[in-house]
């Protein structure tokens, strides 16, 4: 219970715990004071209701819940959906006692269909009362929460990391979903594209503007080097609430760079666990780009590696193939030397100079037998590095997005 | 034999008809006279061995012959694959005569193998001599040639048509191969993607400088059109021999508009036997961008929804989930108004002005249960349209990417 943030609650109703199953879950964070908030959308055009409600709330800098409902995306459901949005925020903030101002909503699940009414009318008073009651504080209740956000995900993704700053401790913790429809881009200006979410509660006292770049930074370096089909969700969202509990502040250069890598670390172990728990996977790779020119061309040849379908079935069949990264970093859009360039499944180069290296295909596949794989690049066009996170490519993919609704 | 054009030869070994199996397969095609040649290559920065190879012997306007193999890329294969690729246009030059200067060379296969040079001493001797004797103006030997450049094909891809042109026939014979690492973009200047090869012999009289202009906006409105996985390869290539044995010129605009559009055509039907023979494919899809800003917008977004993981698993499970469109319409970076935007299966109406319609998801699914299905997106935004064909995506896919090399 010690890594649980002071002054937070939690309450989580999975799917699998429903009197009926369903595939509807319900989760609520809650501060016990007003918190600073910030949070990062998705930069798809096609954005769920729930986000441009979030960020006229977030103007004020401050919020005290984040109502979460997985299963239904509430996504390109027109009026209607924002309409049903707004009554479940006033529900909540007569079951939480918090002003509807307070109240930011995430959601996740099928696109076009609308939210569960019914349920919600029900759960949402039924899930507050558990919430302010004593077992709002334990750690089971974060963990339900946590719990009730997942959808395809077949584990619960939680991080937490405690932080000394000027002599008290600041805990930092985080949990997140995500599985299918991954390929985050966010923004903190944003708007929305594939589903993940993810919810960072800590009690730094802080404000909005200085936590503001920090989780943008965080996120740049994590959820959106993260990809498992390169389908980008109406709805993904990076949520952060610091309530001041601990009393700690950043007052010096110091104390910011502590609590940022912390907060970064946080991020990046949630948002490997979204790679790794992918639909269908069983590897989890990491695609790392070194001697580039730019940060940027580092990026977008990481990007395209790992993104390519290719390169994700050769990993899933355990296949040396390196001909299929080669081509995937020839259609990137950046500009580079095949006849410099390396390739290298973890330390065994394969590809050197243009040229096959005298490893032959049996030996090459030894790395690539691990559940986590590294493919590194080289271009030796300069000192920029990039990296990109994903998994293999599966049947149980291709079965998973063709049987079920996601 | 009718369709054939005059003054032509071709010779194939397919893999099958191999002594031994192999997964090589050789194709000749070869002009009696010079011929007007034209071609377009992949813009892949790595490029495969021949491409450079080919350009350079482009530059006269004039080639023979195009030997071709399948099996192998020759892509990444350094230095010792240039020496190789030159010594088979040795081999090819003695047995058919024809200066190397006349011999264009197209491979498709694995990426970093070696030329299978032992075979292809035997092999070039041996289909040459077939090529100029009796059979090699047959059109079994044409037939054989089409299946002697398959990979991971499952079906021949031939098209042809024959156009008056001044009171003379013009003959067109094209045929084609591709069905993994299919994402072309090919230009006249190009640079090599993902494989697919074809290859289109006329009897028009025409030079390269007349011919360029048409087979690249053929290829730009056909197979620069086709994914199978967005993996573009490094390899592909689209040639054009006009050997003029038809004696037809092309003297006004209405000629040129006559064989141009036999040309499309042919370069349309090869193109969407690319995708309906895709890697694992069920269903051929065509998606359909209408009302949008430009012709760049239309392309852009229906490029997108067609490489799209999730709507390529709903198309093969036949699930109605338009909100899959949706999300990839949202990051495809085309600005739009998702309010404005309608989504139809076929003339079915399932998504107008940013909500769903009445149509429930049973009935949606109705479309989707045809062999061909087409994805319509109109976007009231503007007049301009633009296309992409595809393929549903299915285990099979991952099947055969996972466990065979290709």
């Amino acid at each position: 219970m010690s890594q649980l943030p002071l002054g937070f609650r939690a309450a989580g109703l999975p799917r699998h715990d429903r009197p009926r199953p369903s595939r509807h879950g319900m989760a609520i964070f809650y501060s016990e004071t007003p918190a600073a908030a910030a949070a990062c959308f998705t930069t798809n055009v096609v954005k769920c209701v729930h986000i441009p409600l979030d960020q006229e709330r977030l103007k004020s800098g401050e919020a005290r819940v984040i109502m979460v409902n997985s299963g239904c995306a509430n996504c390109c459901t027109g009026d209607r959906g924002i309409r049903e949005a707004k009554k479940t925020i006033k529900w909540a903030s007569k079951a939480l006692h918090v002003s509807g101002k307070e109240i930011l909503v995430a959601s996740t699940g099928v696109i076009g269909d609308f939210m569960p009414m019914d349920l919600l009318s029900d759960e949402i008073p039924m899930l507050s009362k558990k919430l302010l009651g004593d077992e709002g504080v334990h750690y089971n209740s974060f963990h339900k929460a946590a719990e009730a956000i997942m959808t395809t995900d077949t584990t619960v993704k939680i991080a937490h990391a405690t932080v000394r700053i000027g002599g008290r401790e600041v805990r930092i913790w985080g949990c997140c979903k995500g599985a299918g429809m991954i390929h985050p881009a966010m923004t903190l200006s944003g708007k929305p594209h594939a589903t993940m979410l993810a919810f960072v509660l800590t009690d730094l006292k802080t404000s909005a503007s200085e936590l503001k770049p920090m989780l943008g930074e965080a996120t740049d370096q994590s959820f959106n080097r993260v990809t498992v089909d390169g389908d980008m969700s109406t709805n993904d969202s990076v949520f952060i609430l610091a309530n001041g509990a601990s009393g700690a502040t950043l007052k010096t250069a110091s104390d910011r760079k502590a609590f940022y890598e912390a907060l970064r670390e946080i991020c990046i172990e949630l948002s490997k666990k979204i790679a790794k728990d992918g639909e269908g996977a069983s590897k989890f790779l990491e695609i790392r780009v070194e001697g580039a020119r730019t940060v940027k061309d580092a990026q977008t040849m990481a990007m395209t590696v790992a993104t390519s379908p290719l390169v994700k079935t050769a990993a899933y069949g355990e296949d040396s193939n390196w001909g299929r990264i080669l081509a995937a970093m020839g259609r990137s859009g950046v500009h580079f030397d095949p006849a410099k360039a390396d390739i290298s499944f973890g330390k065994l180069c394969v590809f050197r100079h243009g040229a096959p290296t005298s490893v032959s295909a049996e030996k090459a596949r030894e790395p690539l037998k691990a559940k986590e794989v590294v493919l590194r690049i080289q271009l030796h066009a300069g000192k920029a590095e990039g990296f990109y996170w994903t998994c293999d490519f599966t049947g149980q993919y291709v079965d998973i997005n063709a049987r079920y609704r996601t």
